[in-house]
């Protein structure tokens, strides 16, 4: 594993540890200030909205789950596919769990740390197996 | 706008105008072999995957609409955000119709031409507005 590959991992895990801890500012220094997030069913969104959003969900609980099936570093940009389970608790006690892959893109940052600059999150309803 | 960015509008175009015809062929030429397409509610799949699913619609009538909101080349790959619509008449003269945006990778192959290489569909149904 490259130097790259390690520094990107790392950035991985650490979002979802931070996910799960609801550290909303950690979490938001993983990501450049232009990244954009594309979902389904409503417009993708930047850094302001994912901020926004996850200090909305903070009285809820977080469990993720992910599993990095691919990592590919070009030079200075890098690309993931991740297998990824999220189950929210909310403060009431219902769950919602959303499964399926992410397609993330990471650059390299000024100071040559990594960053996440685009994301493409295609969860849906679990799926019957 | 660059000669790499020219290139790669110019495989985005072709890949909307071939899909409309219903040229597998040569829509097939536009993405590398290991290419990974992610999409929601199902695995990820791959060219095989692709080419016989592109072979099954070749009764339907293919209309898209796309417009390309970003387009960042870096070193030997590159990505790019479009809107999507697509409509699908069936033989049987029934349509669907699908919107949303897409997130694609692509990467400089060995003789210097761009190739799709990841893409992300995150249409859905339309939304209302």
């Amino acid at each position: 594993m490259t130097q790259d590959e390690r520094a990107i991992r790392d950035l991985i895990d650490r979002w979802h540890e931070y996910a799960q801890q609801g550290n909303v500012d950690a979490t938001l220094r993983l990501m450049t200030d232009d990244v954009v997030f594309t979902v389904v069913g409503s417009p993708p969104f930047g850094k302001a909205r994912f901020e926004s959003a996850a200090r909305e969900m903070q009285g809820a609980k977080l469990h993720t789950e992910h599993e990095l099936l691919e990592l590919t570093v070009s030079g200075d940009s890098a690309w993931s596919r991740v297998r990824l389970r999220v189950t929210v608790t909310k403060p009431d006690g219902q769950t919602l769990t959303r499964e399926g892959h992410t397609l993330s893109i990471y650059v390299r940052g000024a100071d040559g740390g990594w960053l996440l600059a685009r994301d493409a999150n295609l969860l849906g309803p679990p799926q019957s197996r």
